[in-house]
Order: structure tokens, then C-alpha cells, then sequence
């Protein structure tokens, strides 16, 4: 075994340490005065809440999960680490998310005490909040894929002996792939569930809130506020560290799988490993560069942020060139390539997103004026401006796919191809450390901001909390844009290991993977339609969740005498258990559609039409995340834009209309679309791990 | 040659002059008062300037391509019978629209008119218009494949002989196929020009009039009043028929060619003209059925309707079954099954879509019951069903795709198989004319509404124009149901036949259509894109345009003295003009396109490539277009419900809501959605006739 995939737990300890530091530096800060150490306690208390009746819920899936691997391991359709290895990718998966919320929830009012005496400091604690989050979802996500490395290399080499190296590496990024399914699961409750709920408390509390008692946005005085400052919680950082917990492992384990087949033997594997290790310490160099002045608008704030992101990015490019010298050789150096092509693709689809996102730029200028000829107008070019978005992004992973491919080796074997596809996902996700920095930074600033509306800070220190909180809409979107994109080629991996896994299942198996087979062109429809199916389900349950809230709301608003007034509290509590509620329940459907899907169409249609399903999945649901995600944003900024004063500004008709649009888009961009992502990855994992009962059950053989 | 093929040609102007005399019967009725007169003379008068300066376009078009395509004939890229089939698909094309636009811009005032009689009157009217519409685009469609037939087979026969009967049979079926790319180019400048015209003039006249100036629709003080009426027959008569006459016409062409591969000869050839005469001899019978009487409820006068497509789909059914084991013999018989599971699919679409956006079921009335929290949840509410609605449609093309396959042969021979599934979308489309009649039916039901409003007829007539507009809303969703369902189907036959053409120009070629082959990976996510990107252009286009139209009527308002008491009269035509040259403007990037696109793809990663884009755009662009259909048909049957007197009825503040759905919705349904029908064909078609350029100069072998 190389030494240097050591690397790879010591960079993932190192991540861990670095987080627990920044933490400790984060938590020893004063959190204000009384009323938003109040506050914030109730938020935290809030998110608690949740993530403990989830956790439950989730549970009792994995235990059920758990004996229904157990039971098809032992009849030998899955090799007996499955079930284990899915427990710690679920484990794992949701601790990711239980750290970075829990850190985000300490954060927040002492983002905004810290905000109190210049702007960077509150800078500092939110991104420091985020950073811990980033780096504890690298760092453990290294550590479970390096546990589970050696582990099994041990294993393979010491215990059950397999003599053969390529057999060896086979059986053991085998068995490291299936682990990907556990935190594919966990992350789509986390995701779904989060996504819900925060947007079923978000539009209920603005529905009857901001429209029907004219109060403004975050006033104490709303029952549903505190919910809403949960939801920010629990969905944009837990449900976002779940999500790319998922895609940075299952990008590392695919790669790895893939690199098998290439015959790259062990350094092939290594690689992605090494990779990562590297992206992680350049991560933890770039956090040192974000810092801001005073008085610095919005541009040089992103700035401050996006040094970080460059700098990172430029290390990696720089280190990954030696790296494939030395453990490909010079024949293999063109894999460099498609690092870079991963990196640059990600840095791109950030940058469209922006563009088409921020209200800096035309496209949401011009959607913030469709709003002066009503609410119709804005909707109908919110929904043209997210579709227009997708086609750059789609181009960014077409020529991402086809350089990666053709420098890869492509040309000569069909495998070196593959592998180079699955190391430009690597290579996006490399920077994931500062990238989820910059991207869960947001979400502490928006409840910073709310704390200081709520806790009546001063005119100064909410415009700072205000600015920190709009730079997070911005980093939100391309951290959105970022997230969409590893997944379209984190899925691209999964579905090459997938055909893989098949031709190890069952070496003699004859794929027809062409689309003018039916069953491929079959699973292409239905996959194509998942996406939409999934979104529908999640949309609708977001809406049914606010209607809920919207009637508590309202019945407080009614019943609690001298509310209005200030003269009495609201029961905060109810809400947050209402949006608890919908969203363990609603998220049940979902998920198993993920499950049955891929096991349904493979029973009936064989494993070319699961193929066909995967791929209109990646295919469609790509589109459609890029399309909601970018929707939502512009609306988002477009009210934003109005409400700097633009167009009439606050109260204006077209502020009301621009209100419509930022609803409609909450939905959008923080359920449904983000769901998504881990939709494919899911369908993809799934397949994998059942692909053994597929071929052996399927009717069509 | 078989005597039976003659079947066609004499069903074809059987067809014709059927229409001929709906024609003359609709036109010897009275038209009504003086006033009805002037107002029906109006709208005539400004369809009529619409199409005379769309079809000036049109030329400038189809002449540049006609030289193009001589070019390339002329260095034998192309057969030289090319850019002549070109023509003639596009001239029969243009004149079925044109055809079906006169006679319903001439029986629209006769319609308000004879339903000042009784309601079965008004429906005879307004139904044999729509059936003159629906007869001419089959016998038209029928007439000129059949003119193309006999001519190829004369001058392979008996000018230029090919004597080996298959290679013959193979320059036929080559050269008629590429007549369908005229006929798309056609479509999609009728659809694209026809729905942004309506739409502008729609919400336009919406905006201004009913939310601004407070007036109901259809006022005659309206401004833009006419240049809606004039819309609706542009968009959804002249659009409409030329979108069907192409899928007509491809689906048949493209069987034939198909059935050469599968080595059915002579008599695969003839079938699918055969199967399509039968349908329009049995479509004139079912025309017999159309009868309603008085003081008929919705649901029974849909019946009336229902009664004449559902007899002639069993006449069909019947029909079919000696045909095919005539033609194809004892062990060919699976191929009736193919036939069946068209006839079915297409049915089963049309009840989905009704399900899903008639007021009397539920999915429609809970979606008006979201307009009680405004029109954000409306918004969601209808997104999210247009999504959900996607499931069964994809189901039912799933399952004919299956069926039609695998009952075809297509387990022994693959060509066998494909040919099934040409044959389905020929069973589906065989009963075009009386189908085409139902949904021609609904604009000029519209337009007699809007006339009896305008010209003030009694109470009694409107209530019963009323009447029978709500019925062509629920036609006009099945139609495009129907449509949507006819296109996919249709566009995977001529996906197919890109293959086989391919295989014809070099039969030396070595496919690789598997979905991971990069090139078609990328094809796919680019083809599953343009759907999106067309809807946004073709969206945004809507929403400039209805901005030109808001400041028109705007400005009439104010500068005209008296218009709002009723003493002056309004400039119509400045609107109608106005939508008239966005429409022009705006119609060319998209139709661009459609053809660029496959050439720009197909030059830079080959006929995988290729046939990848056309597999994405088949598969998101029907499930995009079934959402946009059933979101738009939904919010504007949820508004007429609330209008009906449900929720608050008219003026409360769902329905405020509901107005702003329907809005929306109105781009999605009448432009985009229908739009994305014909861009899948006319990608395939083009694909098709640059096929050779594509081989010879493509970056990829």
C-alpha cells in the first residue's frame, strides 16, 4: 500500500481539529445581552427539537433498512460489510449536519453581537461558523472513507485473503461503494425534511405575517418566527451538510470504483483520496484570506469570500499536477486534465449562478421590473429567467464531461474515460471545505439578522447584519449552483459504477445500454419524470405545512390577547412542533420513491432500463435543480432589489408583486430543487447496492 | 403495388370534400346582426392580415431554404427530390392552418348566432367548423403523402428504375421522409408566431382591461378585445393545425420508413397510409354522433363530443384487425396489437389531462381552493400539479412504447419492434380528423362568446355560448394532451428512422448509442435542456410582447376621448398590428434553434451525439410540455370555476388570485408548451435531412 493515502486520514484529522479550533474560538465569544441570548436560545432549542424527533424518525428507517440488508447479505446478494457500511455512511452523514447546526445555532447572536463592533467581526464569526461545518463535513467524510480503506485492505489482505491485487481492490471499492447509500438516505431527510420545514415555516410566517397584519419580516411579535429561524437551521445547513457530505464521498468512492476497471490498480484508487486530502488543506489556507473592511459594499464582501474560494482552488491546481505525476506517470498525466476541468467547471457554474441570481447584474434587474405590471408578470419571467439560466451551466458539465473524458484516455478505453469524468467530480468538490464555508455562513448571517430585528440592535449594527445577510443570499445561490453540479457528475460516477458493478456481478452479462432500446428509453422517460414527480410531492407538502401554520398563526393572532400589541408572547413553540410534524411525515413518500424506483423498474425492465432510469434522472433533474434553484434566487433578490429602494421600494405594488415572487421561488429553491440532488444520488446508490437482486430477479434478463 | 394503397388517396379527397360541404353548410348560415357582422369582420379582417404577413415571412424562409437545399442536393448531400418535398410540407402545412383559420374566423358569428336557436344548433356549428379544420389537415396530409408515393414510384419504377424491389422501396420511403422537415418548419412558425400573438394580445388585454381599467372581458371598449379574439384563431386554430398536420404526416412517413427495415416490404409501406384512411373514413362516421340537446350540463355535452372520437376509435379497432393480418399476414398479427396500443394511449392521455384540469374533479378544485391564501399558493398549487400530472402520461407512453414493441416482434428483431412503435403512434393519430374537429371546435365556441358579449345578445344566448366555451377549454386541455402524447410518439419513430437513414448513407457505420458513450451523455443533457431554453424564449417573447400592448391600450385610454363611457370606438388594429410583429420578431431565434442545434451537435460529436439530443429533447420536452399544458389548463379552469360562483366567485380575493394563476398559466399552455411538440420533430427532421452532411463532416466518426 502507498503511503501517501495516509494523507488522507491525517488531512481529514487535521479538518476535525481545525473545526473544533474554530469552534472553540466561535463559542467563547459573549453572546449579547439578555434578550438575544433569550432568543437564540430559543431558535437552538427549537432546531433541537427537530433534529431529535428526526433523528428518531430516521432511526427507525435505518433499523428497518439495516435488517433488510442483513437479510439479503446473509443470502449472500450483498457482501456482509453492506449493512455496516450503510449504518456509518448514515451515522457519519447526519453527524455532519447535527455539528453544523448545532454550531450555527451558537453562532448566530454572537454574529450579531460581533456585528455590534465592525463589520468584519461579524464577518469573521459567521464564515468561522461555516467553516466549522465545511470542514467537519470534509473531515469526517475523509475519515469514514479512510476507516472503511484500511479497514478493508486489512481485511482482504490479512483475514480473508485475496491473493490478486486487482480482485482485492475490487472487493474492497466494492464494498466501500454501498456505504454511499447510507448517507444518501440520510441526507435526503435531512434535506427533504428541512427543506419543508423551513419553508413551510418561512411562507406561513410571510403569508399571514408581512401580508395579512402588516407586521415586518422577523418581528417577535410574528408566533412563527422563531420556526422560521429554525428553518433557516435545520434545512440550509443540516439538510446542505447531509447533501454534500453524500456527494463528496460518493464522488471519492466512485472514482475510486471506477479507477478498478481503468486499471489503475491502487494508486487508482488512492488518487481521489490523495486529492481530497490536498483539497482540505488548501481549504483550511484559503479561511485565513476572508476578512473585509468597513463600509465595504456588497461586491467587496463577495470578494472577501470568493479570495478564499480562488486562492484554495489555485493550490489544489497547482499540487494536483505533481500528484497525478507521481502516482499515474507521465502516460497518465492528461488525468490532470480533468481535475482541473472539475475545478473550473465548479468556479463557472458558481459565476452563472450569480449572474443570472444577483441583483448586481440585468437578468434580475429586468425580473424586478416585470414586477411593476403585477404579480403574473414576474412569475411568468422568474420561471423564463431560472429556464434560460440552465444553458450555461448544462454546457459548463458538457465540455466538463467531454475534456475530462478525452484527456482522461477516453479516446483509447472506454474505462480511462470514465475515471476522468469521476476525477473532474472530484476536483469540483475538492474545495468543498471553504466552498461549504462561504455556503452555511449564510445562514447564520440570515439569523444574526433576524436576532438583531428582533432583539431592537441598533440602526448600525442591523445595516451590517442586513449586508452579512444579503452577501449570504448571494453565497447561498452559487453554493446552491455548486452543489447542483457535483451532483450531476457525482451521479454521472455512480452510474458508470453501476455498470460496473454489473459486469462484477455477472461478468458475462450482455449490457445494451443503446437508447433505442426500449427498456433504456423506457427508464429515460420515467427517470426524466422523477425529478418532476419528486418536486410536486415536496412543493405540495411545503404548501400543505404553511397552510397549517398559516391557521395557528392566525388563531394566536386571534386568541392571545395584547399580541399585537407587544404586550404579550406569542407560543413559538407550537409552530416549530407543527413544521416538525409535516415534515416527518412528508418526507416518508419521497424517500421510498428513491428506493422503489430503481428496484421497481430493474425487476421489470432489467438492468439496462435502471440505467436508462438513472441517466434521465441526472439528466432532467440537473435542468430542473438549476432551473428552481436560479428561479427562487433572482425572485429572492429581485424583492431584495425593491427593497433597497428601487422601483417604489417597500410597500410599493411592485414590492407586492415581487413578495409573490420571492414565495412562489422559497419553495423552489430551498425544497424542491435542492432535493433533487439527492434524488439522482440516491436513485444511483440504490441501484448499486440492489444491482446483485436485479440481476438475478429481473424478468428481463 | 398493392390495389389497397389506393384506399388513401380516395379517403384523403373523400376528406377534402367532406370538409367541403361542413364548409358550405356552416356558410350558408346567417352570421346575425349588423353589429355581430362587423365585429366577426374585424377579427376575420385582422387573422386574415396576421397570416397574409406571417406567411410573407414564412416565404422569405422556406425560400432561403429551398436555395440551401438545392445547394446541397446539387453536391448530392441530398436526394434532388428534397428541397421539393420541403416545399410541398410546408404549402400543405400552411394551408391546412390557413383553411382551418378561414372557415373559423367565418362560423364564429354564425355560431353566436345559431345558439340564439337552441344549444344543439350553436354546437353544430361550431362543431362542423372544427371538423372542416380536422378533415382538411388529414386529407391534405394523406393527399400529399400519397401524390409523393405514386410520383417516387413512377420514377423509381419506371424513369431512374431501381429494380431490387427493398433498395427501391428504400429510396421511397428516404425521399418522403424528408418532407416532413417542411412541414415542421411550418408548425413551428404557425405554433411559435401563433402563440406568442394570442398570448401577448390575452394577457395584454387582461392586464390593462380587467385588473387596471376594470372592465370585463371581451368589452368592446377594449382595445386589444379583437386582437384576442384574432389570437385565438392564430394560436390555437392555424398553430394547432399545422402542429398536427406535421405529426400526422411524420408518424405515417416515418413508420413506412421504418417497416423497410423490418423487411415487411411493400406492404409495411402501405400499412400506416391504409391504417390512416381507414381513420379518416371512420372520423367522418363518428362526426354523425356529435348531437346534444337543450339545457345540457357540462358533463353530457362533453359526452356529445366523446361519443363521435370514441366511435370512430372502435371502428378503427375493428378495422384494424383484418387489415393487418391481411397485409402482414398470420404471423405479423402482434402488429395490430401495436395499432391498439397507439388507439389506447391516446385516450387514456386525453382522461389524464381532463383529471387533471377539469373544475369536476378534484385536483382543479383544491388548486382553486389555493387561491384563498392569494396568488402565491396558487402559484405553487399549480406548478406542483402541472408536475404531478407528469406521472400518468409518462406511464401510458411507457407502456404503449412496451407494448407496441414487443407485440411487433421487437424480442426477436429490433426493427420489428421499432416499426411497432411507429405503428402506435399511427393508431393514436388515426383518429386525427374527428379528434382535431372536438379541439378546433373550442376558439370558435370562444370567439362566438366573446361576439355575443360584444354585440350584447340576450342573456339566454350567452348563457348557452357560456356553455359551450367551458366545453372547449376541456377539449382544447385533451387536444393538447392528444397532441403532446401524438409528438413523442411520433418524434420516437422519427429518432429511429434517423438511424436507419444513417445506416442507409454508411452502412459501414458503427454505432455506439450507449448512454455511456460521452457524446451521447452530452447530447442528452443538451437536448434535455432545449426544451427549457426554448420555453424561456418563447416566454419572455409572450411577456415583451403584452408589455407593448399594456402601454397601447394604456395610452388608448387616455388619448382616446369617450372610449371609457362607450361613445368613441378604440383602434383595434394598432394592437392587432402590434402582436402581429412580435410575433414575426420573435419567431425566428426559436425556430433557429431547432436547426442549429442538431447540425452544431451533430457536426461536433457525431451521429451519437445527435441521436443522444434528440433522445433528451423527446423525453424532457414531453414531460415538460404535459406540465406546461395541465398547470395552464388547470389555473384557468380553477379561475372559471371560482367565477362560477364558488370560493366568493367574481371579485373576491381568490379570485384576484385566481386571474393571476390563470396568467400564467395562459404562456404555458397556448405557447410554450404546444411549441416544444413541434421543436421535438422538427429536431428530428432536421437531423434526418442534414444526416449526410452530419456524416461527412463531422468532427466525429
Amino acid at each position: 500500500m502507498e503511503k501517501i493515502t495516509l494523507l488522507a486520514p491525517i488531512s481529514a484529522l487535521t479538518a476535525l481539529v481545525f473545526a473544533a479550533y474554530l469552534a472553540w474560538k466561535v463559542m467563547r465569544l459573549p453572546q449579547g445581552n439578555a434578550l438575544m441570548v433569550k432568543i437564540s436560545g430559543a431558535i437552538r432549542k427549537g432546531a433541537n427539537a427537530y433534529l431529535r424527533i428526526q433523528y428518531r424518525g430516521v432511526a427507525l428507517f435505518f433499523g428497518g433498512m439495516f435488517i433488510i440488508l442483513i437479510v439479503l447479505a446473509s443470502f449472500k446478494f450483498l457482501t456482509p460489510f453492506v449493512p455496516f457500511a450503510f449504518l456509518t455512511g448514515g451515522f457519519f452523514s447526519g453527524l455532519s449536519g447535527f455539528i453544523g447546526m448545532k454550531i450555527a445555532t451558537a453562532a448566530n447572536a454572537r454574529t450579531a453581537n460581533a456585528a455590534g463592533k465592525c463589520l468584519d467581526s461579524g464577518l469573521q464569526v459567521a464564515f468561522s461558523s461555516g467553516a466549522v461545518m465545511g470542514f467537519v463535513v470534509v473531515g469526517l467524510g475523509l475519515l469514514d472513507i479512510s476507516i472503511w480503506f484500511y479497514f478493508l485492505n486489512f481485511w482482504y489482505g490479512s483475514v480473508r485473503i485475496i491473493a490478486d491485487e486487482a480482485l482485492r481492490i475490487q472487493a474492497i471499492t466494492s464494498a466501500m461503494l454501498t456505504f454511499g447509500m447510507g448517507a444518501s438516505s440520510m441526507a435526503l431527510f435531512a434535506r427533504v425534511g428541512g427543506g419543508i420545514f423551513t419553508k413551510a415555516a418561512d411562507v406561513g410566517a410571510d403569508l399571514v405575517g408581512k401580508v395579512e397584519a402588516g407586521i415586518p419580516e422577523d418581528d417577535p411579535r410574528n408566533p412563527a418566527v422563531i420556526a422560521d429561524n429554525v428553518g433557516d437551521n435545520v434545512g440550509d445547513v443540516a439538510g446542505m451538510g447531509a447533501d454534500l457530505y453524500e456527494s463528496y464521498v460518493g464522488s471519492i468512492v466512485a472514482t475510486g470504483a471506477l479507477a478498478v476497471a481503468a486499471g489503475h490498480g491502487f494508486k487508482g484508487v488512492a488518487i481521489p483520496m490523495v486529492m481530497a486530502a490536498i483539497g482540505i488543506l488548501a481549504s483550511i489556507l484559503g479561511t485565513f484570506f476572508v476578512k473585509t473592511k468597513e463600509n465595504a459594499d456588497q461586491k467587496t464582501l463577495l470578494m472577501a469570500l470568493r479570495r478564499g474560494v480562488w486562492l484554495s482552488a489555485v493550490v489544489i491546481a497547482i499540487a494536483a499536477f505533481p500528484l497525478v505525476y507521481y502516482m499515474l506517470g507521465k502516460e497518465n498525466i492528461g488525468v490532470y486534465g480533468a481535475v482541473l476541468s472539475g475545478l473550473m467547471a465548479g468556479i463557472l457554474i458558481g459565476y452563472f449562478t450569480e449572474y443570472y441570481t444577483s441583483d448586481t447584474y440585468k437578468p434580475t434587474q429586468n425580473l424586478a421590473r416585470a414586477s411593476q405590471t403585477g404579480p403574473a408578470t414576474i412569475i411568468i419571467s422568474g420561471l423564463s429567467l431560472g429556464m434560460l439560466s440552465t444553458l450555461f451551466p448544462v454546457l459548463v458539465v458538457c465540455v466538463s464531461i467531454y475534456v475530462s473524458y478525452h484527456v482522461s484516455g477516453g479516446g483509447t478505453s472506454f474505462d480511462h474515460g470514465l475515471f476522468g469524468i469521476g476525477l473532474s467530480a472530484v476536483g469540483m468538490l475538492s474545495t468543498l471545505g471553504i466552498t461549504l464555508a462561504t455556503d452555511a455562513y449564510g445562514p447564520v448571517a440570515d439569523n444574526a439578522g433576524g436576532i438583531a430585528e428582533m432583539a431592537h440592535l441598533g440602526k448600525e449594527v442591523r445595516a451590517r447584519t442586513d449586508a452579512l445577510d444579503s452577501l449570504g443570499n448571494t453565497t447561498a445561490a452559487t453554493g446552491k449552483g455548486f452543489a447542483i453540479g457535483s451532483a450531476a457528475l457525482t451521479a454521472l460516477a455512480l452510474i458508470a459504477s453501476y455498470v460496473d458493478q454489473i459486469k462484477i456481478i455477472k461478468p458475462e452479462y450482455v449490457f445494451d445500454l443503446s437508447i433505442t432500446n426500449p427498456n433504456v428509453l423506457i427508464g429515460l422517460f420515467i427517470g426524466g419524470m422523477l425529478p418532476f414527480l419528486f418536486s410536486s410531492l415536496t412543493m405540495n407538502a411545503v404548501g400543505r405545512a404553511a397552510m397549517s401554520i398559516v391557521y395557528e398563526v392566525r388563531r394566536q393572532f386571534k386568541e392571545i390577547i395584547g399580541l399585537m400589541e407587544g404586550t404579550a408572547e406569542p407560543d413559538y413553540e407550537t409552530c416549530v412542533a407543527i413544521c416538525t410534524k409535516a415534515a416527518q411525515r412528508e418526507m416518508i413518500v419521497p424517500a421510498l420513491l428513491a428506493i422503489v424506483f430503481p428496484l421497481g423498474v430493474g425487476l421489470l425492465l432489467g438492468v439496462n432500463g435502471v440505467a436508462g432510469l438513472l441517466a434521465g434522472a441526472t439528466v432532467t433533474g440537473f435542468i430542473l435543480a438549476v432551473m428552481m434553484a436560479n428561479s427562487g434566487g433572482a425572485w429572492d433578490n429581485a424583492k431584495k432589489y425593491i427593497e433597497s429602494g428601487e422601483l417604489g421600494g417597500k410597500g410599493s405594488d411592485a414590492h407586492k408583486a415581487a413578495v409573490v415572487g420571492d414565495t412562489v421561488g422559497d419553495p423552489f429553491k430551498d425544497t424542491a430543487g435542492p432535493s433533487i440532488n439527492i434524488l439522482i444520488k440516491l436513485l444511483s446508490m440504490a441501484s448499486i447496492v440492489f444491482a446483485t437482486l436485479i440481476v438475478k430477479f429481473s424478468l428481463v434478463k
